[in-house]
């Protein structure tokens, strides 16, 4: 086999084998076929597309391109969830801890993120003392114990996707279906849950602006889970605007802690039912959609979803009373409103420039290397569709540098259109795919 | 500027400027732009195609990326004159003595081959002595002498061209027209004469076996030549079997004196007939097509050309005794006769076949570093269209190892189809681009 003839073949409209998909992946991991061949397949594959055949089979070789996670030793089906992110997007913070107090065994493995605010590990290491560096052994030890664990990504699960995904950001192969799907697939396969639930995101602060590119999306990745044997639902949901109210690390901690006390913003909340609905579903413990969005409420109004939240921050070094107490947690010290310049409704809210209010005040990573500061960020106190007066808040910016929050606080402004006549607010819920198999 | 930006935009289908093509081959040539950038940017091209204008921009591009050859010392309009090859293709070895004998200043740069059989240098090796690494100097010294110099190709023409190529090579991204075309004429551009005249070869032993892909490729090289400011045109001729009677480096220079004296084969004397007129109407050495033919035809029967070639050999160290002594040229031990297994008429001779007999028998190199045994090779006597009697002669295979010429008559009794009725012989010269513009 030859990589020259793969690459002719794909150029060519053919399909490729499952056999020619491993040898090229493996042959690419090893370092023997040359980043200039594979960047010349992703673009031939830009224009030509992969069958869904092909699509598994390059999942699943980048899956097994590193060490499988092996996750039999926890009792019960494991469920993983996935978001495409978005701003203000602290789901994981309290959905964790919402199935797991359901009965749910979460075994999460998350990451460290580069842009607008960091990942789920940088928000949690919010707690002082919080680790993610935990062995397996540990990690397997407290699903068990406490019902939940989050891990940080090891370079080890499918290093193939990470080679390539690199190649890909230079070579403008990025925006290709199925390659995206594989590549978000692919590490959840490898990191061994039974079933999967997806939350791909559309509007402003999604990767898939367009709504009809995000259900394209889902749709391929919920075939994949399936076809790899794993059950796999997936929800389209609004990122035309943040997500809750807070935007910033520590500020979205703390959000998450108040939802999980009761007090989570309506949409937020929505959100956090909706999901943990269907990872009960996909987990067999609740039968229909409304027992488990009951379950999912009860978990809240019992404080049991607070008290796996408090266990599972102990488990990993942090400090529970920060849960209880979470204005605890990093604070700025300047705390700046910004008031409506003028009456009527709120139209729109630029969903990436609130993100890049955060990165503005040092709240998220411009390159790998940057320092995050935790406490930093934004509070927002209106969103799309609330009728607002000349003069009233429209946010707080939390910030530690004057000069940074006055380039944040003009940005804000500028993201925000406000319109005479009333406003709908966007559907959160905008699709749901794959729920017939469950 | 960067690369990313510019694959992403030809991957969108639009129009690259002339400064970002610049700036692609400049940065390429450099290092600065690595393979897997330039990788994907040629598959997007593949796909995306590109326009006149940008292809013009890429050939002027990789022409100037090296050293640009100055033939202002040498007097008069410089003719060049290129041949995309085939099997049995010694055109220029005839050609160039031909147009010169007429009064052209024929200033050639020629190249080694890897194939069937050797290229123009190789073949011209079979003058012991002959060298084509002379200096500029000497090169415009002998043109303007003798009115013609063969120089080996230098490393600086067109360097940007070789990298590229040898890329392309690996990538599957060789077969796309106006990246052909380019490679072409960059290199012609940069050997720097005024004039350039086209053979496109098509069928069976040429790169374009099709007749309409030959004719676009003859068409995108005249227009790049036109609009690079040479005034250039493009013959398409056949290829679908070879060219004369002799295959093989030393037979076919036999061939092209032969020619010379007046002994040449029908097809190849019209071939040299039809380029040596467009030749000489390109110099301005003709005002017509008849008198430009009768004038080649004259230097012919007036011994003139034979003594260009003469000359010419001994100023690049030759003997040119041999040239009126061919048989003084290396000559294989033995001598097969192919006879025809049956009678009726040759319809197909399936070039590349034949071709692939000259690489058996050591005419041609399997790679870079293979040693050419220039005596070796096929002369055949029978064309297509031609009838044939059973146990007539098809072919004299010369070669010095049995094992070698039993493979190769194998091979050559294959390529041969007879018929058993009638077959017209192919048409040479199909098509006749761009003489509007003489």
């Amino acid at each position: 086999m030859r990589m020259y003839d793969l690459i002719n073949k794909k150029k060519n409209g053919s399909e490729l084998t499952s056999a020619e998909i491993d040898f090229m992946v493996c042959g690419f991991t090893d370092g023997i076929i040359p980043d200039y061949q594979m960047s010349a397949m992703m673009m031939a594959i830009f224009f030509r597309g992969m069958s869904e055949k092909e699509t598994l089979a390059l999942t699943n070789a980048m899956a097994k391109s590193g060490a499988m996670l092996d996750l039999s030793a926890i009792d019960g089906i494991k469920v993983d969830k996935h978001s495409t992110g978005g701003v203000g997007d602290k789901t994981s913070l309290a959905l964790a801890p919402l199935v797991s107090a359901c009965g749910l065994k979460v075994a999460k493995m998350s990451g460290r993120g580069l842009g607008h605010t960091g990942g789920t590990i940088d928000k949690l290491e919010s707690f002082p003392g919080f680790t993610t560096e935990i062995s397996v052994d540990e990690f397997v030890k407290n699903v068990n114990e406490i019902g939940m664990a989050i891990m940080g990504q090891t370079n080890e699960l499918a290093p193939a996707d990470k080679r390539l995904y690199a190649l890909r950001d230079v070579t403008a192969t990025v925006d290709q279906m199925s390659l995206i799907a594989s590549s978000i697939m692919s590490k959840k396969l490898a990191a061994g849950a039974d079933a999967i639930v997806l939350d791909v995101k559309t509007g402003s602060g999604a990767f898939m602006k367009d709504e009809k590119d995000a259900v394209l999306l889902a749709e391929e990745m919920q075939r994949i889970g399936t076809n790899a044997g794993r059950k796999t639902v997936a929800l389209v949901t609004d990122m035309d605007q943040p997500l809750g109210f807070a935007v910033g690390n520590a500020l979205e901690v703390k959000e998450a802690i108040e939802t999980l006390k009761g007090n989570g913003p309506e949409d937020f909340v929505k959100l956090c039912v909706a999901l943990g609905a269907q990872m009960l579903l996909v987990g067999g413990l609740a039968l229909n959609q409304n027992e488990a969005e009951a379950k999912i409420r009860a978990a809240i109004n019992d404080g049991s979803a607070l008290k796996v939240m408090a266990d599972f921050v102990k488990a990993q070094g942090g400090d529970p009373d920060f849960v209880y107490q979470p204005e605890k947690l990093p604070a700025a010290n300047i705390i700046t409103p910004v008031f409506a310049p003028e009456s009527g409704y709120i139209e729109k809210i630029i969903c990436d420039e609130i993100g890049h209010c955060s990165l503005i005040l040092g709240g998220g990573r411009v390159t790998k290397d940057s320092i995050i500061d935790l406490s930093v960020g934004i509070v927002l106190s209106k969103k799309i569709g609330d009728p607002v007066s000349k003069g009233e808040l429209l946010a707080n910016i939390h910030g530690n540098d004057e000069a940074k929050i006055a380039a944040a606080k003009a940005r804000l402004l500028g993201a925000y259109k406000i319109s005479k006549s009333p406003v709908k607010p966007p559907v959160l819920i905008k699709k749901n795919i794959g729920q017939e198999f469950i």
